[in-house]
């Protein structure tokens, strides 16, 4: 066991930050292009294991870049996550987090009122100091009031939508979420953007690589830096997959969709070795969360309740995942692999994810990286690649990973990783140690009514259906040895004492130093959902909002 | 859902075996060489999903050849196991397999009587008449009687051991375990062939690495057919690895013997491409059963309970899981990824296996296979290759697999694979399709004894404790969608109608025409345990054997 304290560790990540800022600043900087996934698991990579292999062009990015298979998300939710790679930051300092109620996951639904505050600076705005175009493709989750879109923080383009592609709704009640082009809606899913539930058959995917593609032809020829960041959004429940994709896995839909987004990189890093920037464009592949086990509708009657259900969408979710769990024919979600649990926990199926880099002639192909790493490390690492550097007047999360991704031989072994749960650190990985001073699957209450982020899985005391303190005596599993976390530590064991005496001493130095952000998660408000989006007029789309009437979200997770 | 039935399916297999048969047996007959690993669990490579990630040898070898992702053993224990692929037919067939209970898992501990059939015709025997020098190295466990072992079955040379490399014992009581070299013992594990228990370390996977290349570079000099059959055991319990892998894998002590296995098959290929025979020589990696989900000794006490109970093994490992759950620092038994429970069951954790196939030249690299295979497939297919004709006075369980392995195109999708536990038929796949008529994970008072074959894992209604009868309405899972067997198809469902009409169809065909060898594993008796093997007299080594007093062995799962 190697484990160093706090301070040592800061010096360490500083001294390597600067160092690589200054020698990359010499040389061009490098397209960046960060493929964010939506709910895909760890265990959906065919390289990670998905006994039916459906990604044979991920497992050809692995073969020609490095593997992380030590990466994690920030939050096991969406927008947390989202913020956190955007800013290089925890949600808890980012202010995408609520406070409404203890260690209680929250997101952008239509009816929040916050979004990502003007403080925070995100990756493209930096970006920009050296010249990049950036767009987004796909899901924002950022907040989808005006002032939280995309173009006001830093992206050049944007084509997509701010919230999930839940629906369809009955516009009296709830409008449908918008498609952005830039900063103007251009149309609604469902109503000039089809997903069929019933069949799963939607073009988005098929609409987004090509929205990727063109962004990229377009800066290569202008001979601009670029940074792409591509979010698609397909293996969120309700799954979708065009076409031709659909029938063709052997895993029902989500396997469909996942094909189609494995084709969708493959074309994606066809276009840069045909352009010929392959060697100038530095490309991240991972996923927002875990998988997401009892996501989607594997059956069709599920959706229509969606139809039904309009006043409160946490009460909708739990009906239909009641329904799914006694009706299901089998779970459409992913895979988590050998993992525990999955989205919304912060066990190892909530947080690992799958991840990648690849850059031809500077990435090794082939090469595997143990190295634990998160999202927040990808704007870190991103400011590194483009020679700029970060932010100096806020605390970041982020690392570098340039040494690791460009040189395997450098490990940053016992950097930690948080594991959040809303306004709680639930847990802490420091080395092959995580540590977890708090564990809650899901409530009781919720697990009566068919809810269950572990289905299949019950590791006693710790997939606890009350939020458990463990704080005095945290929970400590080896990563390595134990993957699942099914086996805690002796508490009786030299191995536990001299763990707990390293993690201590980290987890104090965070705490003491953490100044929380603003929580921007805390209130509701039917009013500010998707009414009257910019852009709605000229499409004779604008709805009437009802009168605003704030309430404190509920976060029942 | 394609389904065929099983007269349909015969006809395809016969058809395809005797044009194949005759077709190779035209050319040049390839060298064989199949490795079979001892309890390693399909998670445990990193192709497969190991997140640490400790089989580069192995990944290159799937990177070369094909990988078959869905490839089953016939037994969840190991001497059943091993009896099918080598005879090519069911335990059930074969006689490896008891009546003393209902649907007990048995094997060859020291006290059995039985061993292989006489009756039975082993692979080595069957290559022999195309010339074929054969050679096993390591664990036999087709029963340890002299007129047992392996070369009285076919085998031309043998080093290694006819039990598992459980130990050590007080030789007044129960001998230790001889290791052979070809028809006589030279020594005893823990006496003469170290394994250290407290530290792990033991050369064997070593000796067994220089008994197989040696064996290849005789018979390649000698310009000689040869079939290795190369079952190192270092995965199984107790887990043991040389010092130069000891504490060389993030996971303990069972990772490093993974990375000192997969070093191994490594170096073997490395030699038939230094000797210029790899693609004259074909090769096939895979394990006898699922990973036993909580062997190993992770703690150095749990082992030295072997010294103290020596009346009944049986007993005696319930009390050391016992002790290992209560006090275990991390499991130290492998992965066996997404599936459900591990060894000793009939869910896919217990019954689904790595599989590679390499073959440089005629094999396509990086291809992957989505067949239900089995491990009895390998003693047809060997034939097939070798240019020799089945036996036809038998019924063979196993399929001719090289249309599948040298034309990835050919698929034959509806196979059946069968999973039996002892007597009985638990479940079988048909397909996509595991239909489950009876399910059983351990006793609830082993489970109150902290015996668990699932730990960590619950699937109400399928994880049951006890022997529960589905035959009237199995549980059916859908294996593409749902590969960890948490979601059963709804009764109710038009689909659940239309397999189980296919499936009933095959089951009843199987068990029609079923006749059970005589089951060999029904008797124990102290007094035929390993006292005075052949050869023992030149080492001092004989030892005086009690009075012999059969008994009904006592098979607890």
């Amino acid at each position: 066991m190697r484990v160093v304290c706090a301070p040592t560790l800061i010096l360490i990540s500083v001294t390597i930050c600067c160092s690589l800022t200054e020698k990359l600043s010499n040389g061009s900087s490098p397209n960046i292009i960060i493929m964010l996934m939506d709910d895909m698991g760890w265990g959906d990579l065919g390289v990670l294991g998905q006994p039916s292999k459906e990604t044979p062009n991920l497992d050809a990015m692995a073969a020609q870049g490095i593997l992380l298979t030590n990466f994690y998300t920030a939050n096991p939710l969406c927008s947390p996550s989202r913020a956190a790679l955007l800013t290089g930051r925890l949600p808890v300092r980012n202010g995408f987090y609520t406070t409404n109620a203890h260690a209680r996951n929250a997101y952008t639904p239509q009816e929040i009122v916050g979004g990502i505050s003007k403080d925070e600076i995100l990756l493209p705005e930096m970006l920009k100091k050296n010249g990049y175009i950036s767009k987004i493709v796909g899901k924002w989750h950022l907040g989808h009031r005006p002032q939280y879109l995309p173009l006001e923080h830093g992206f050049d383009e944007w084509f997509g939508s701010p919230n999930c592609h839940f629906g369809p709704y009955n516009s009296s009640v709830r409008p449908n979420i918008p498609v952005y082009n830039n900063s103007e809606m251009i149309g609604r899913y469902f109503e000039d953007f089809k997903i069929d539930l019933r069949t799963g058959e939607s073009n988005l995917t098929r609409m987004y690589l090509m929205e990727g593609l063109d962004f990229i032809r377009r800066q290569t020829e202008a001979k601009q830096p670029f940074f792409l960041y591509w979010a698609a959004d397909a293996t969120h429940s309700p799954v979708y997959a065009s076409k031709s994709f659909l029938g063709k896995s052997q895993r029902g839909r989500y396997g469909d969709a996942v094909m189609e987004l494995d084709y969708s990189v493959g074309q994606i890093l066809s276009l840069l070795q045909k352009l010929g920037i392959e060697k100038n464009t530095f490309v991240f592949f991972t996923s927002d969360n875990g998988a997401a086990l009892m996501s989607g509708p594997q059956e069709s009657m599920s959706t229509f309740l969606y139809l039904e259900v309009d006043l409160n969408r946490f009460l909708l979710i739990c009906v239909i995942m009641r329904f799914m769990q006694l009706h299901a024919s089998g779970s459409s979600g992913g895979s988590n692999g050998p993992f525990l649990c999955g989205k919304e926990t912060t066990f190892e199926g909530g947080m690992r994810e799958p991840a990648i880099a690849w850059w031809p002639g500077h990435i090794k192909g082939g090469a595997v990286s143990l190295q634990p790493a998160n999202v927040m490390d990808l704007f870190t690492t991103s400011l590194a690649l483009a020679g700029i550097s970060p932010p100096d007047d806020r605390t970041l999360d982020g690392l570098d990973l340039t040494p690791v991704l460009l040189n395997g031989s450098h490990q940053l072994d016992n950097r930690p990783i948080f594991f959040y749960r809303g306004n709680e650190m639930m847990a802490v990985r420091l080395g092959q140690y995580k540590a977890h001073y708090w564990t809650w699957s899901n409530s009781l209450e919720e697990l009566k009514e068919g809810i269950n982020f572990c289905p299949g899985q019950e590791v006693p005391g710790v997939t606890t259906h009350d939020q458990k303190e463990h704080t005095l005596q945290p929970l400590i599993f080896h990563l390595g040895r134990d993957p699942g976390e099914k086996y805690p530590l002796s508490v009786l064991s030299k191995e536990y004492e001299e763990v707990l005496r390293s993690v201590s001493a980290v987890v104090q130095q965070h705490q003491k130093t953490l100044v929380p952000g603003m929580p921007q998660l805390n209130m509701c408000d039917l009013a500010v959902m998707n009414w009257s989006p910019p852009g709605c007029e000229k499409l004779g789309k604008c709805l009437k909002p009802p009168t605003s009437a704030p309430w404190k979200c509920n976060w029942p997770h």
